[in-house]
């Protein structure tokens, strides 16, 4: 019996797939199907079935795409209007070769929520492993605030699935959860991708809580959702995704022809380095790291207009990854890109904007002169509590376009976060909405802690 | 200006990139896009035209679906009833960035065939290359066969257009061609893919002619058109080839699954080595080895059954290459492949066939003897003319399915080639048609020159 | 934390990668190095450890070079006159980033053998995995046969080191042994390659038997060491195995020059397919199919003279895989390879052998007409006393050389085993030694089973 | 026959393979030889020969290693006291396979400059296609300042050598030089990869001048030496470069670990883009963007001490790519690169600088404002001839820390270039020795251009 995972970087998506005997199924497929086509056939197997432990709210399903070139089933928890596959519920069973499958309802994630129990009846009847989906994380537990006014009952229901559920299939049954760390779908899991239910019972901070502690700590839980969750959960239920190899390709675009899709509606979307934005950007473009456009993406991407991308001139692949995470997140349009970089900018004489980096020594100089900048601190409110700076005005990132009436725009505005990253998109979405001296504090907290620095305010 | 040349194997195809400053344009694409894609995007190009040299006749083209993902604009000759793409005619000039491409009328191969010359306009006016399509090869000429009554015009409108429209472009311009050696579109090419037309000038044998020559020589040439030829001639029109990504994936299919399909209809078809096959064979499976599949799948595979493949054991890229090269054929019903290889087949139990090898030496001293096979030569008629063989009963391998009846049943056969290969693909549809025994040469006519004996007729 | 597994295939080998924070560990290298240092580079981890389990009697370990390349330090178990590294012993603990190391002594397959927990001190003390190199495997244990006259002590050992050392860590810990199935170095391993020490505690079968019982079972186990075992022990104790890119690399060699190399002492090696050289092999040759080379080059490869590697013309791959499946095992003298395959040498016109299979049935019937042939069955005796065959002459596999005079020359022999493929090694060595008239029997007792067969022994 | 070509990106060096027949011939190969093995191999090859056209002076030849590895013999041009290989002179041939290669005596670049005609004598006894080395190239001729006392003579040999002996191979000879656009060894060369003799006899502007005037122009050209040509010439004198996997394997180290190292040595070179270098950087480290590094490393990297390399976070490959960059030129010492990139840096609190950039408007503003910052020029003699700057001081970048003295240190200086590219670089220089106020006009030249500006002086 084969098991192998597949890690969607940025969302902290896990998927798998999992078979023996020429028969093989995957478990909550992204859309970028061709890679679980490819190991499928590598280890000379058919895919049977695809197994999905709930409606996904962070990224659109290959599921459909998978049964259409292999004949796969699909399958699914109950209580939804799926447009596809077929349901499934506590206590079926599915053979995979010699693997047999077993499902266990598991909710309080969401309604419908399902693991998989995996038994490999050439040496055993014990469950070896189990897919989780987001009920049971390594080291943390699937957020139950998709219900708001079921609150403290859905958090009870996730507890009896953790605990009347899934541990009692024994500590040595190896732990197979949707998300690894990284992810929106679960705050505090731990940056490690292979745990068995036994570790976590004994080391997972959650699963020490009783009953009523977990539903305290679930129901005092922050947590926000980006406005494209709500677009996945329809096209979800829908499995509505085109094949990838449907979309247009991006295409290059020079500085001029760049200019003029912006003035027609292009958005311009900066995937390179906080350092390179902070040098010169094109002015206009929202700026999100490669590394974190998956998880900005959906608050700050808009949904409809084509998007232009601003990568390093020697690519190195930054197009072709942006395009295939802003796909998964249902991010379709993906007109071209900058050709030649800011270089192909910059050589065109356009104007270009900058983002000065501000040491934390000197953000506390210039905060104590005359005149001081603003500070402005996009932390979330859970990072704040453990830690406040003196004299911040505090608008946590994902709430700064609501709040903007709030950020004054005749001072300076300093942007700082936990390591000058996030702060750097809160400078651009500044500089986009017309702030003109707007500085990112490179390092930002962690500079300040490891260097000593008077910005921290006094222990609470 | 950068330049990339595309080999298909087997159908020994050619196609071509070229672009600079930001724009590209692909020459002859074949369906399987993704490699013109990805080498333009490495080059920050976009692709705008894409230029046909004629109607292919031996291959599905992938223009409109390069058109489809990027917007390019198609271009082929005039004369035809396209349901796609624009046409162009001799004098045209197109821009692909900095390159100026200039359209010429060439016809001979076929009357719309066109070639097209670029010049680097960073560089000078000179064209410093031109694709040629199927009008000049390295080392010879394309095939004037297609307007048999016809025949001696085509092959003059042939030599005009090389001495009168591509000669004069000069001798330092790089040829071209959409094929190279061991293509069914023309014969004695050279093995090498880089050439000038100086260098054809003075070293292509077919150049060497005047035009009275020349003609003779065309049209007494023998050439045979697979029956594939017509399809690829009508959806070539249409340009109904639809993405491959939409073909299902071959499955692996257990022996018994894969005998019970065989009853259904299914077609094996065998692309292991000659040596393999001799080995052991499922049998009622065609076998072609993998290297000789794009040139002898258009004559014994049939057009609409499933097919069903017979891989080596451990696979190595067998079988999604064999699925390439039938897709580009044409052949898109691929419904699976035999899991575990002949191992699979012979471990269920399942009778298999052979085809024993037999050595030269061998092959003489049985014909000497008493109750002598049939020793059946597969070659071509010119290969026979230049050497024949004592005793031989001679039946092309193309025509052998036409002409069983001259093939006695009664007698032992041994096939005989050049090598023992194409003798293989013989014995292997022979056995099919119920023959008995059935043997292969091994070495064949190269073993006879390089060991001697006395199979080879005597000096003509 | 991240953790990678490594299998070496064919040895069955599995070497692993683990760390976190900027540090790497590798634990039984291969001297395959470069995958390892790849890996690390990937996670931006420094390499500064390297555990080994054990002296490796198998293949050759790549300590020494990455510890060159990269300044790690190298540690292994007491006892034994390593000319390099440092020892380690029960309870010493070590640090790779955040994870640590805890020793374990864990002797049995060997004295020095020992096991490496690990914990992931950022989410816990508990260990989350187990090394457990030859002592503990996935349903299996190791061999305890290499101190012949200690065979209870050891015995006694391992099942002390697995219940009082293993076990004890805890269900949930995961297992990570140093074999998969299909290694010499233990037999009935279950074909998958994850598990964890409460699913082996339940459902590994020798995990099953109270201390006598499992002493009795493993001093009853047979078990054979391929000579090159000694050769690999005392060169893992120097540690002297050079940087792979030091060796020459193997030459395409035309058939002319091929069998001149042989007559020069090369040994032609063929890793074709068993069809393939059933059709047609070099006389002369060593028939190993490239997925059983690990296992039996041990055996029948000698260990002073050049090679020559017999593939498939189109290569594909076979021959660096077949080079680095040597060199693993210390046959560094792959002076090159038959160019062309066998199509090279058949078109030379020289003479080629060929070994007829047999179907079951056929063999059956001719085991009951005049003059019957011999069934030489190659098997294993414990296979053998699980199903035996009438009137068969039994001489296992690697008997096979010494035992050449039990084996009548005088009339036809087919070999015979469990599928084909290991009677198809015994063919060719059979043939090399000038048997006359050898055939091998593709399917053997599988296909006995699955089709019906008079040639099995009733039941005993 | 088959050609490859392989280009070493950044040095624009240009290698081949050719062959035929089982046998290949590398021409001036770099050190990482690894491509040529793998190209040779999928070309069922043996190497045969290396032919070296001249001691290459920027770049270490893989020539020994290759001949270590695969027995190939050695050819190089006569008068210099090789340490290895064989002498080739005017008029001897060689045969690779089926091809004839011809030796060619092409003096003027280095008097022992050979040049190689190769001929397919398969298809004809012209020859198809000429090794140049650094006498002639596509759009461009070698540079002959390497003998500064005889520059008539040598300039004269090299109009000779192409008039008397390339030329007259003929028009359709395909020319192969050893480089291409962007090299150090000559210049002007156009940015196309492919051409013939006839092209370049009629659109080459060095081949339209007469032996006079060819000579002045030559005569009159600037070239600079960068200090490590004269290492590559000893080297590979004595061919005394190791294989590359003899190197150690740069490690990541933490900023702790970097900061420490550079107190005791360390040289950081920083290599990302001008952009992400502008937003912050680690003061004292070189910054050469990575495409730029194979022309800039020779100057401003010193030889001796080790290296540190400093790359985006998600390297993307960026370090190795460098390192191999580095190894080609001889740089062997690259202990180790900066973990997490610069966001290891910030976020250890560390001071970090910044380079403003500047745009061409702003800086003319400044300019004539009060107080206006030095205009620091540091494009080539030739550039500023054909368009000089306003009040700009001219300081060519190669000279800059030679002529440090005459850049003031009490004004505010903006680097100015081409591009805002080579301008980067010497800000960055110009940091590392002090310098406060230092910005970069990124866009510079081309951008005043494009925009129009007043810096530009009056046309002359």
């Amino acid at each position: 019996m084969f098991l192998e995972t597949f890690r969607s970087e940025g969302l902290a998506h896990l998927s798998y797939l999992f078979g023996d005997g020429g028969e093989a199924a995957v478990v909550d497929p992204s859309r970028d199907i061709d890679r679980y086509l490819r190991a499928a056939r590598a280890e000379d197997c058919r895919i049977t079935h695809v197994f999905e432990t709930h409606r996904n709210e962070d990224y659109l399903v290959g599921s459909r795409e998978i049964a259409r070139r292999t004949g796969a089933t699909i399958h699914h928890g109950r209580g939804l209007d799926w447009k596809y596959g077929e349901t499934a519920g506590d206590g079926d069973t599915f053979r995979v070769g010699p693997v047999e499958v077993r499902v266990l309802a598991t909710p309080g994630h969401t309604d419908e929520s399902l693991s998989f129990a995996i038994a490999d009846t050439a040496t055993g009847k014990d469950p070896i492993a189990v897919f989780t989906g987001d009920s049971l994380f390594i080291g943390s537990v699937g957020r139950t605030d998709f219900y708001p006014d079921r609150a403290r009952e859905v958090a009870g229901l996730l507890f009896d699935s953790i605990h009347e559920t899934l541990l009692p299939l024994g500590d040595g049954v190896i732990l197979l959860p949707a998300h690894g760390a990284g992810s929106v779908c679960g705050g505090g899991m731990a940056p490690r991708d292979f745990s068995t239910l036994g570790y976590e019972r004994r080391n997972n901070p959650m699963l020490q809580l009783d009953r009523d502690a977990f539903i305290r700590a679930k129901t005092t839980e922050r947590h926000e959702q980006p406005p494209y969750f709500r677009r996945m959960e329809v096209r979800n239920l829908a499995g509505d995704a085109p094949p990838l190899d449907a979309l247009t390709e991006p295409a290059p675009m020079t500085a001029d022809r760049f200019a003029e899709a912006m003035e027609d509606g292009l958005v311009a979307l900066d995937v390179r380095s906080p350092e390179a934005v902070a040098g010169a950007f094109v002015p206009g473009s929202v700026a999100i790291p490669l590394d974190m456009l998956a998880t900005y993406a959906g608050w700050f991407v808009p949904d409809d207009p084509p998007l232009g991308l601003i990568a390093e001139k020697d690519d190195r692949g930054a197009v072709p990854e942006a395009r295939l995470i802003l796909a998964r997140m249902g991010f379709e349009r993906v007109a071209g890109y900058l050709a030649g970089g800011l270089d192909g900018w910059e050589t065109s004489g356009r104007r270009y904007g900058r983002i000065p980096a501000v040491h934390v020594d000197e953000l506390a100089r210039r905060l104590e002169a005359k005149d001081p900048p603003v500070l402005l601190d996009v932390r979330t409110r859970d990072e704040v509590d453990e830690q406040a700076l003196r004299d911040a005005l505090h608008v946590p990132l994902r709430e700064l376009i609501e709040r903007l009436d709030e950020i004054p725009r005749d001072r300076p505005v300093v942007a700082f976060c936990g390591t000058g990253r996030r702060s750097l998109i809160a400078a651009s979405l500044l500089k986009r909405e017309g702030y003109e001296e707007v500085a990112d504090a490179l390092g930002s907290l962690s500079a300040c802690v490891a260097a000593g620095c008077p910005l921290l305010a006094k222990e609470p």
